[in-house]
């Protein structure tokens, strides 16, 4: 019931099904990915995985799916799964994709993973940050970092995905022109962010309760937050491929999703809002999904939930010749799940923006 | 780019497009309706009636439509919207549909109301607890009540859809078979009410403000509130014809959408559980926005939040010979915006369900 | 430093000091409990229990008392507890006050139980509604139900208090004096019930993750809740001495603290509004911590948060004959911790309300 | 009933009340400086001034205070005023305070202005910043900055006190060790400010009702909230005694209170945790209302509700050489309300203290 026609070169009609798995559908992120892949279209969920609920059904765990979602969990088989689908998506701990992952398995599969198993190229860095040793150093160097308005033409030809982190990528996107054009000190950056709480998972912790979430702002992880070498190595290769040393503080917001950047950087020379705008405009006009916003219109996350939007905009502060850059994004859609598909669609040779065009939801 | 091909008869490819016109497009229900149709896929808006923003831009009312709606808002011309659209929604106050509808119009367009001019047979009964004058009585005998799931082949040939009040579209639907089949004394009926502030409208009033709803809950309008003689009404439809008399108590919640209802009432003879839950499949069980719920699974708003569905459960008490029936519901959906589609795609021989397959957004 | 000045009878001034020690100052009602008596002026808190916590800096677990509280939390020892205080508080799970209490404790101490297991006067009860063993039966019929606006008198002598619930607290005394004047039907009673999640305590449960909680409402343990038959005992005091047969309704809102009923019943007679009003003001008038509103006026629960208060008021439904009574109170303070130390101010001779004056926290 | 008997000097017991009168006593502000007088002891308020509700009872304006105050709201007359009370309290929007104050009043009684009129030196300042004449200039110089911990001696001997503003109070105390000591290069400081919506005040403006501010986050104010002028003089007086010039970024966080804020600033040299430990604790460990929090601890805006308290820690980053400073307040205790308190206690010789050490309110 998800499907609609297409008609191919030849004028013929026919339906082009893209067959897919999850691991790790249970988690906010995979539950998502679940949310977007069933109005998707052209994709047919053959998997769900989930090591936490092996046969329960998948709306037991999740009752906005009931009526809607008949399958049960599977257990974590990627090699059985390499066999029936054309796409693995990894939404799991840190260390599990890449203790599971073989060459068997790509030459037969796509992965996507929604981890952070891949996405820094430099292993010491990855294993001193995440504390935890890396099962398979030597698919990192092919790994595509699946940050698609940058690395657009190389996620197409790659076999492993590395899904970008939610603070990340927001952090980038909102950042990249300055650093790109050289408009910015990057010594100075500092980025202030703030997320809704499913990006603290469902885990069954004290802290994420509701009582100890609601009515309160918190910072964490100050100095030590795993996304800052991302970042740092990201927007290091938009300047001169060596990392960039920044500041990365992340703040807990009492709601549900959303996640806002507010950076500071100084300026390398006196430039108007022109001058910056047309930065920005430079890199994201032709972009669907970065929404450069009027003059002094200042980025909300209401305004892309359930999108997946990443809306920026910035300041110039003449007092301090500093520019204050803003960037407001679903923390689960183009922060997770909605990026994963953005990712599957390119490379899958289908229209990047399919499945991901409805309107954010407000109120 | 809201668009899919879609078949004829004759094997022909073709754009079927539904040309639509919203006045009050601007308070939460008329936007709610502007993201379902943007996609729906059949549908195109050609009128962003908004008497409060004439001229401003769609976008810069509601920010999450920034590049996604061009169009500024309109006055609410009637007659001049009747020549351009096949179907006109009245998202707007009490009393402005019937003041602006004729026969000129109903000629050449299809009427979806979504507020309470024609849901009320009795002109008095609407006059009476709506307080104002009812300025297009004649039009009320040949309006049909939205209700899809009930009255759905009326709906089809309808000119005028009064599409159901939130409250009532929850209340009625939970009720519905237990009224139908005489398992429930009537008499005995108390539906207990709760929903997001959403309902409350986009007003700026100090009882709507954050500090003011947050972190508390209230009972409002109790024994006065509108939707209760709508419910009475339809009930007694579905009983003997006449109106029932019931007890309706909404209540405010500090939370975005949703309803939840309910409704106790004395069984008019001893039942199992399996017999009250085949009266339900026998309505249901068909019916795509209706779930059921399972045994001892009891409904929750966050489960539907974003969709059409409406989850109803119950439960029988043996020690009171009492059955207690829970139903729950997305206001701005089901309770207004997405049924307003449903009517629309029934009117205009579309399938029922077009545009409004998306899963409920969780969390 | 939470120390004032009274003058004795002889026009001296003294300092009295209550010493009191709390088993499970860790849970919700515990820590309310803790943050009360420090500001309450003639107690000093000498054991704060907490199995989970032991050894543990109590400021650690609840960092709002840092600086404030510097003791650390003990194992439940009430042996030596009671040769140490003068009143022992119990804010466990159901059947752990009971399985600690005995003779020897009694007789050196007074216990005030913010559990279940001395509230209700038929073991069979109350071993059938919460399925445990009743360890010391042999004390419940001396036990007395703390609702102090009812048995003041009995609380003054007695060595065990059964601190009442949350729920029952406000279902009673909103219904207590229609109950007792006879003016409704006892067998119509239905209350409808909604409280904040601290209802829940702070257990480490996915149910009560903030993003689970957080934008909904449900209904939960519907026809099975454990405070319905302690709510028909004691109406059944104030009736005929048995207990009566009421349907009883949880909700869980989300938000931090209060509690809301909205109860129906059926008037055993014609009543005006003034009738009413002045039964209501036959028992209320005198009290300090209910308050009787305004005609017209519903009860929120932001008025009473952080206080003592519950308000209450009642609307007549002449078209069903029907009266619809509502009660707010704050969950944690009437409904546990702020009664706790009511109580304790009666069986100490302290002055009832010490302590307890703090207008209530708005927003 | 708010009354505690003290001990004068000559051991007899006296009652010394002092008396109070509130300007603009029904904003949030006002209400919170209402409910800490209510429960101080030393006070009776005799004038609730409110010139939108003149003649109204207060407690049909807050709820909260139902049969608590009884008063009726009064206008503005600060003439009368100053024949009345020993103390006025002026919870006004920007200017009135100026326009209504003179010799006269002065010389009858204290004026505690919790409005920005009085807070700047610079007439020129004050006048770009908040785009409004100064009406009263002649008093700026006597009026003293209202900041307890730094100002002590000063504010004892004012006729008018300053209230800070609730972001630079909290601002100031956080990040004024480090400037005072020359540890943080000034020209570095970045202030990211987090408030709950109360701060945004009781005026029904679209923008804050319920459904606009939940489930969202934004920045506001970009480089021009006029906090900043306010933190940039008083921390110059720390320094050089002319202002530093620094980045201050407001947000708004769905809560009803609270403010944290997360400030970032180079260090002039290399310092350890124990160095800068040192430098908090050499001012802040006599202070009863600044806690500074043990090491790895990040303040929470939950810890503080309802309270006086400020809570304040620090990570030091040696990859940038910055340190991260973070602090925590109730906007409407110690950022208004509590510190006007503090500030009466003061200039009336009373404890500092008195009226204010009730522990924050959680959950």
């Amino acid at each position: 019931m998800w499907l609609y026609n297409r008609v191919n070169s030849l004028g013929k009609e026919e339906i082009i099904m893209v067959k897919v798995g999850i691991i790790g559908s249970t988690g906010y992120a995979g539950q998502e990915l679940v949310r977007l892949l069933l109005g998707h279209g052209d994709v047919s969920i053959e998997w769900y995985g989930s090591r936490s609920y092996i046969d329960k059904k998948y709306s037991d765990v999740y009752g906005n799916m009931f009526q809607i979602v008949d399958q049960r969990c599977m257990d974590d088989n990627m090699e059985e799964l390499a066999d029936k689908v054309d796409v693995i998506f990894t939404a799991t701990p840190q260390g599990l994709a890449a203790s599971l992952v073989n060459e068997n398995i790509l030459s037969k599969t796509k992965l996507v993973d929604l981890s952070a198993d891949f996405r820094i190229k430099d292993v010491a860095t990855y294993e001193a940050w995440y504390n935890i040793e890396h099962k398979a150093p030597e698919f990192i160097k092919e790994a595509v970092y699946g940050l698609c308005e940058i690395n657009r033409e190389a996620i197409k030809g790659a076999r492993i995905i590395a899904n970008p982190g939610c603070y990340t990528t927001c952090s980038i996107l909102s950042l990249y022109p300055l650093v790109k054009e050289r408009l910015i000190d990057v010594d100075s950056i500092i980025v202030d962010a703030k997320s809704g709480t499913s990006g603290a998972g469902r885990g069954a912790k004290v802290a994420n309760l509701y009582c100890e979430v609601n009515e309160s702002i918190k910072a964490y992880g100050v100095t030590t937050h795993r996304h800052t070498p991302e970042i740092e190595e990201q927007l290091g290769y938009a300047y001169d491929g060596t990392p960039l040393t920044i500041n990365f503080t992340p703040h807990l917001v009492p709601m549900n999703r959303g996640i806002l950047i507010t950076a500071y950087a100084g300026l390398t020379k006196e430039c108007s809002y022109e001058d910056i705008k047309a930065v920005y405009d430079k890199y994201y006009e032709n972009e669907t999904f970065v929404r450069v916003l009027d003059k002094g219109v200042c980025p909300e996350t209401r305004w892309v939930e359930g999108s997946n939007y990443v809306d920026v905009n910035f300041v110039i502060d003449p007092r301090t010749n500093r520019v204050v850059v803003m960037g407001a994004m679903d923390n689960l859609v183009k922060g997770a799940a909605g990026q994963a598909v953005q990712n599957m669609n390119l490379i899958m040779g289908l229209d990047e923006t399919k499945g991901l065009m409805m309107p954010p939801l407000f109120p």
